[in-house]
């Protein structure tokens, strides 16, 4: 940590803050500059928590040097982690494709699109039981209902199965179900709900927030991690800004951010992303090349029935025809479907 | 809802599309123009949930005429409304100030605060027991026990509590002891808990999301109205841009976009919106000025020993200071405090 | 200047680093800490222009710890600018209304906002003369035939006049009739128009950006205050977010951060920042609180006939209507209209 | 276009709407739904222009249908276009490949430069004469000199040059060297130089603002066309967001939506967009992949010692390294170098 005084602050303001730190059982460096005075800190900066040291007489700013998210920091744990869930593999060598109704509608239509997203090569059935919906007079989702169709899905298919929690109670009914629970985007900074997912002992799936900065995402990552569940994958879906053209911005350098500053392994979510299915194989594309290590897309017996986010699902056919085009695309970033 | 048809959308695709809404029970108006059709649709809308417009032939938008929000609309509810919580009335004509700490670190601080902000004027005080932290090592509140200190204040001092809950779990505690719920940014769409505090009995005040649009915020509000809870007051706290001089950018004119749109009173929190202790007191003239029912401000006896949210922290004499400063402005809008 | 170093950078590249600084001239002072070490810089940095510090082995990043602002900077001139133009005064203690029509579309309509204004106690006229528009096809302004009729209006009424100028050749021209040039958002960061105007002698009113921070802001003002023109007045009017229910977000916080920073007047834009008519004296008001130091307000004796930006223009009983809500805010905020 | 009524609109206000329509030579089609009429209007809504629709009593808003540019408008253009600009092709079934220093800082460098790229298989030296710079005191470019050193470059290599035109000033001479002229993110809505740069007779490349939405970035390029220059190449660059991860925020997404929208090639800058070396070949394959026309990348002999952006330029050996890596993904897109 380091800290800035302002050009006019006094001698002795800076002996001062010199002594809260040393207080506090850490040291201080000076360094006096033509204008200002900077002060670094030395030692573990979690002991001066409390010690609002912005607003000492003569502070200009603060400056972290270090993050505070730990067990998910490439810093302290260098090599990328592969996760397993399931049958499946995720992370760098690998290439996950999940896929699936944005809703679980019914029984049959779920069936269905299991076995063809199965068959077009998909390791994943994503489908959503409890759905977070902006307007309250919008399809919530058939909850326990859907979940049990899930299962039958897997086991009918062999598909590994990946379902949201939206709420603790979600969560809890979820893990007796699914391989993997998924953390959307409007929970990202639901802590309890973290936390919980965190003890559950199921991998998560962690998409990230709507509007939050890297460094948030991570620290959400690491409330699950810090309670001892480190199988964690995150989901760039796209973050928001004032462009309309596309549903959300999709920031696809996160993908690179993410492996320079943690080990954990990333997808992309290229239906929430851009909202439009004819922009979903391109951007599908663009992940394999930029070094993603799989994609959730969203699939649909008849996208025009759909209950839930239809113009953004993809038809049987068109996933067909997707995970084609995207083989050599896998091949050569090196990577295998499992 | 308007649909508007692609330019080269065949005589067949229109005709499919006026007979599924006809199909639906609702009426259709074709107008040809020289480049492009469109619909009207006419009835209600909901009747066409399902009916994936947008990716039938030859369809190239939807536009939506109507708000998805009926309870917290001005439209269909042309008065504002005045709600009162405690012994208070919040809406046009009062003026309402909500104070205290941003999280109870202990007893007497908090009975100690509570003491100061009554005798400056508030109406309530606010603290927070739970506290939505980005990283886990960060202190996260003293829960039950802080609402049993808040309960005491209450007794105290005749100022009327609110805190936040960020859980299922933590409302259900809260709601035993607290006069107004708060629902936090981060949770403004955790469905779940908005719906909860709907069925809760107790008034609620939803901050905005930090990156939610007004139509998603009184979406949000339409979840708790929908359970049968109309005493919420909403709360513009700042919204996330690409500015770093503030911790948030507060969008002032959400307060007559919210009066031209909902009949529900606002109030503005300036201590999240700008995170820097000097800029409250003139961005709360602002407030006033601008028309909104009251404030949320961040008050500790002593901001530099706060465990959270020091910066943005007035002091007891700052406070006091700025109640005097404020008083002139809550007259000159009309507004008497209670 | 500060240098934070990779945890794993090696002895020698903090050595190299402290070469590299002290071979130009500055001096650098070191602190080991537990997890990385920082070097600050001593000295100018500008020395430092050209060694990419960031490049090299072991470095992490850099934080710059002074503004490379100066002339317009607080630090460096602790009192408030008030800046003279035409017979008034804008600056802390003044109240300073600009209003007239986006653009200037004939003689008569000018004229007659001219008398309009005036009377209802405005001290500058403004009027577009050239136009930014976002479509080549859009009306593009009257040119220098409209800054003639913008001198006539000043003869008649004895106000101030200021225009854009949206070019070099604009500018050329419009500096032989005006009192204030305005340069506008689209325009901030053309270099190229700021040296000019720097050299031009006139006073300039430099609007933020659509998404330019405060500090490239005041930069900008550096640009035109380094070509030996002190006379700058700043104008927030709004930045481009995600929200649509108003044309831009108006960053009423810029008010005071500009205050802390800078010593030069700001005045608000609440036309072009709410786009909306209804909310431009509410907002107006909030300003006079925050404690600008003046709007800039479109006004237009028919805003439904107008050529541009009709919907967000106060007809002139809608102007002197506000012009007498704002007193009480002008003279509670200590400014007299001069 | 399309005339949203307000709920409670009056017969007379729908009558009158219809009146001024009918008087502008265009037609009325009405729709009267349960909550709200609303009108349709068929015909050249550019009639309009100055017709204030959305003030007139009882106008709730309008909903444009058509886009104001055409030239640029895939929808009367649909077959893509291909620019040729000196040896090269840009566009569908074309890889180009722009590369070179951020700024001319000498002859030597650039030559230097000019024959590594050339080897490494680009086609195109980019090198900036005039540099557009936040502050004053940053180096500002070499200037005509710098463009007499492009031609050299040319002239030694056979590679096309395209530099960056920042004023009027700069774009007349630029002009007499350069193959292709740049016009920069700040300038995208400098409307004086967009239209003198439809007049030059240059092929332009058109970088989005800063914050630019893809309709305001079309009008831009509808500038230079009008102007009758259709020789235009897109560039996306980043757009500004709140994430600090990243220089700006690669809008990948926008490449699939301006095929959809244009006829008009798109390239990528990574460099720009990411601003850290590191992430600069991951994104590259990433562009190729989404379906980009090519890549404009920084390259320099001595990243460390740039004048400019420095930590975003490759060295010669990245550079060519990346162009091996990139030539299966261009392959893979059907592309070849040209």
């Amino acid at each position: 940590m380091i800290i800035i005084m302002k050009p006019n602050a006094s001698e002795e303001a800076v002996i001062k803050i010199k002594q809260i730190i040393e207080a506090n059982g850490l040291q201080a460096h000076l360094s006096k500059g033509a204008e200002v005075t900077i002060v670094g800190v030395i030692g573990d900066k979690s002991k001066l928590q409390g010690a609002n040291i912005e607003l000492i007489e003569g502070v200009d700013k603060i400056v972290n040097v270090t993050e505070s998210y730990k067990l998910v920091n490439k810093k302290f744990h260098p090599e990328d982690s592969v996760i397993t869930v399931g049958t499946a593999k995720i992370g760098p060598g690998h290439f996950t494709m999940m896929a699936g109704p944005c809703a679980i509608e019914n029984r049959d239509m779920l069936l269905e699109t299991a076995a063809a997203v199965k068959k077009a090569g998909a390791q994943f059935l994503r489908g959503g039981a409890y759905k977070p919906r902006t307007s309250p007079y919008a399809f919530q989702g058939l909850e326990e209902e859907g979940l049990k169709y899930m299962k039958e899905a897997r086991e009918a298919t062999g598909l590994n199965i990946i379902c949201e929690a939206t709420s603790l109670r979600a969560l809890e009914t979820a893990v007796k179900y699914v391989d993997m629970i998924q953390i959307g985007a409007r929970n990202m900074q639901n802590f309890e709900l973290l936390k919980e997912a965190g003890r559950a002992g199921v991998p998560v799936l962690l998409k990230r927030g709507l509007c939050a900065t890297i460094d948030e995402w991570l620290n959400a990552a690491e409330y699950i991690a810090s309670e001892g569940n480190p199988n964690i994958v995150l989901c760039e879906r796209g973050i928001r800004t004032y462009e309309t053209a596309t549903r959300n911005t999709l920031d696809i350098s996160a993908v690179p951010v993410i492996r320079s500053k943690s080990h954990l392994p990333i997808i992309i979510d290229p239906s929430h992303a851009t909202g439009v299915r004819a922009y979903i194989e391109p951007i599908s594309k663009a992940a394999l090349a930029v070094g993603a290590d799989g994609l959730i897309v969203e699939v649909h017996p008849c996208p025009s029935c759909a209950l839930s986010d239809g113009p953004q699902s993809l038809t049987f056919d068109q996933f067909d025809h997707m995970m084609n085009e995207l083989e050599p695309y896998a091949k050569l970033s090196g990577r295998v479907s499992s």
